[in-house]
């Protein structure tokens, strides 16, 4: 005897990784910006990449909704990553830039995918570390901490913002030899800092105005946020890094392997 | 000769994993409702978890602002997760559920956390694969596939939504012998089947109004979406899984390990 309640059914699945039902519950209401959604989603879905949608006006003229209805679907879309802002236009995004969950160079890894990674430095600046950060750099309090804030770049467009700490110390020549626009990793392992292993947090959280400015994305947008420590083969904290990608643009892969 | 252009500055640092700078740009007008969410903050971290927040408009009146500047601010904090609704109050939160990013099962990961896991059954049926899930298990177009949609709870809290995709024909007595209310991966164990393997995408997505009713969550929340694809042993695919986790509630770790 079955154990399940709910009666069997037979129907088909194609894509695995989108909602069931399309998202709309059996016998909810369907709220109307949820509609325009769907409908939109189907137009996008035939237009090609980098495409543009027919005007506002004339697009909710023929979806036959409130230009606001309209706007709030194309929002959702834009968060999404299925649409983006092009000058006046809104044109069908390319699929979402995917990194390797990984211990490994954010620069070197990306490169090797045939885009094109790139930084800009936002901010340089020298700390004295209390709290938290003292804690997680296994520094004493009121240590010198390098603080570098840059932002990460694909193809020139603004991907994510990351701030990397570092204890001065174990750097010293940092600010004279390294190019911010290269990879860290690459200089740690010049000065003979070998990265071993890192732990990290993955989690979502809203852009503040000042990262949306940065990231020249809509404030509130949803991000991904990954809190790092990294440590060398002795089990020494090297870095403490808060690395946040915009969720329209970005997405992690990851291989897991049984025990 | 330094190549940074920006000026050192010395000041100091305790919250590594928080926004720089409160998250306000540097000579930029701060949002209302930001500086509202920032005052929020502080108010926050002085109540302890599960505290209520004075009624709206006595916060209003307090902080200056109107009630759709504070509701604004307070909105953001829920998606966050650093507020909820109980009843008619808003609380503070406890901090996120983390759970490893492991090739484990999500029952047993977190009963070992001291947290109370479970399951409900939302819906089982059964699908003829086409598409990319044909493809993806690695099965023959039109080959019936058991599709498991089930909530996961922690302490009785809906935290997620999950889809499970595994091919009829390898699981041939799972309707007769698997309680949905546990652990799948034990259940496969038990029928000889060795999970060694999966790829895992990571990403935010929007909750759709199915899984904002079915998860008793706002529409348009958040939520980290988890895509995997498991294998055996001998590297066939075993399940293609969907799961969806409440961005407000939950985080995941990961150990990442140098080559």
């Amino acid at each position: 005897m079955p154990r399940w309640a709910d009666r069997d059914r037979v129907s088909s699945a194609g894509r695995w990784d989108r909602p069931v039902d399309d998202g709309v519950l059996e016998g909810a209401a369907i709220p109307k910006y949820y509609a325009a959604k769907i409908a939109l989603t189907v137009l996008i879905d035939g237009l090609g990449v980098g495409a543009a949608l027919p005007a506002e006006r004339t697009l909710a003229a023929r979806m036959g909704v409130s230009r606001e209805t309209l706007r709030a679907a194309l929002q959702e879309l834009a968060v999404e990553g299925r649409l983006r802002r092009e000058g006046r236009k809104t044109v069908v995004s390319g699929p979402k830039l995917e990194q390797p969950l990984a211990l490994a160079s954010y620069t070197e890894a990306l490169a090797a995918r045939g885009v094109r990674p790139g930084r800009r430095l936002v901010r340089r600046e020298t700390l004295a570390a209390h709290d938290l950060l003292a804690a997680d750099l296994a520094v004493p309090p009121s240590t010198a901490v390098v603080h570098l804030e840059r932002v990460l770049l694909i193809d020139d467009e603004p991907i994510g913002l990351e701030s990397t700490y570092l204890a001065e110390c174990r750097v010293p020549r940092l600010a004279r030899d390294f190019d911010p626009r290269t990879s860290l990793y690459a200089y740690l392992r010049s000065v003979g800092i070998e990265l071993a292993s890192a732990d990290e947090r993955i989690e979502t959280v809203l852009a503040t105005p000042r990262e949306a400015a940065i990231l020249t994305s809509a404030p509130a947008l949803p991000m991904l946020l990954l809190n790092r420590i990294s440590r060398d083969a002795a089990g020494r904290p090297v870095e403490c890094v808060r690395s946040l990608f915009r969720g329209d643009r970005f997405r992690l892969t990851a291989r897991l392997l049984g025990t």
